[in-house]
């Protein structure tokens, strides 16, 4: 990426101050209270609109051409998980510290707070998409974030990670089931341990679009079963923000 | 639908007038001339922003619950055609008559200017899209439009129309390649004739959004093979307009 570096990053983290959470803020992805106009929904949501960092972004070989990655990342597995349906999306969070996750960037230490999806993919490569785009959000102590994007596309293969998290979906807005196992060490296996993935400072995909978040997007494309894809898509429907304008 | 029937797109159809066709406008699908800027273009744009029937749509539950048709519709095989990717989609144009399909609706009679592509479906159905979407627009002599948009999902089986264009896609913007012959037939037999389709009064789903556009979404959605699906996505690209508002 030409303009900017792990040291940005870094500043940006320093003097971030802490972040909005995703509110309890009646948006969704198509009519009124769709995207374009997620900056007039009740609540401080303006910078969904004025934002000048705002995500996902079209990832463009013209804008990034260097690979880089956190201090360190750690992803365990985890036991006694609870998926939810929250209307936008299939969530897993971090409830008494059942995610064991970890990130480092510079002196900052970052935990994994929770994990969802969006069909189809919000970012692109090279104004390309992908089927299914999982979101790995972690936070600091002071509530900085950070996120690990990965892609999955439509392939012959069953999705080990996936695997129990789509045979247990919740259907409706508001369900919940509990997960016995997921075997969360297998993602960063697969993404080569974040080897291919590019950074930028970005926001939060959904209202209040809080920004000050470090991005880094895996582009090494994870498999997941048509079945598991479907799935998946007719649980959350369209739940993926259009791109936004890059000033950096 | 509740509040649109057949009278009232004939109704459409005879006061709208020649519609301006999808000029060579600069327009994309990501940054400064993606679709929330289409209506700031050059050119009369300005109905991409301001108009009342822009499509394309969520098509829910809630307000459409009758299926409608065309008063007739036919589609016969195509020999000789070009296809040519545009740098938005692939296109088959009717160039020199050799799209031997015609619609009526009330007494304008229609016949099929061109069929082009989008990944992933700019409609949705009750917030869900699908992988592919094909739309066939139909214009009277007067430059009257309707068109049909079919939707395509990644199955086992491989499209029998869609193979001879995925085996010839013109790759990089401006290439076209020559296609000997189009089961173009076969289409109106996968959607049973037209049996389960909405109609609705909307717009060019590309700059300049032009409206009075009577659509027919049809909702059987046919199967498309994953390598011919990732193929086409490939090509074009993430091509899809976010659902407009509904007025009706």
């Amino acid at each position: 990426m030409k303009s900017f570096s792990i040291l940005t990053s870094i500043f940006l983290v320093l003097i971030s101050p802490i972040l909005i959470h995703t509110a309890d803020i009646d948006f969704s992805y198509t009519g009124k209270t769709g995207p374009i106009y997620w900056a007039d929904l009740k609540g401080s949501n303006e910078i969904c609109r004025t934002g000048k960092q705002q995500s996902p972004i079209d990832i463009t070989h013209e804008k990034f051409n260097t690979f880089s990655k956190p201090d360190s990342v750690t992803f365990d597995d985890a036991k006694n998980v609870e998926i939810v349906n929250d209307g936008h999306t299939v969530q897993v969070s971090n409830k008494e510290q059942i995610l064991p996750a970890t990130m480092k960037i510079g002196n900052e230490d970052y935990e994994l707070a929770q994990f969802h999806f969006h069909t189809p993919s919000e970012h692109l490569i090279n104004e390309e998409y992908f089927d299914v785009e999982a979101h790995f959000v972690f936070q600091t102590k002071a509530g900085n974030l950070s996120v690990i994007g990965v892609f999955y596309d439509v392939s012959d293969e069953q999705n080990d990670f996936l695997k129990p998290i789509v045979d247990n979906l919740p259907l409706k807005k508001n369900d919940s089931h509990l997960i016995d196992f997921i075997k969360l060490s297998k993602v960063l296996q697969d993404i080569d341990y974040m080897n291919q993935t590019y950074t930028y400072p970005g926001s939060l995909t959904t209202p209040p679009c809080g920004e000050g978040v470090v991005w880094w997007v895996n582009t090494i494309v994870q498999p997941i079963s048509l079945s598991q894809y479907r799935q998946l898509r007719h649980v959350m429907g369209f739940n993926s923000r259009f791109t936004q304008d890059i000033y950096f």
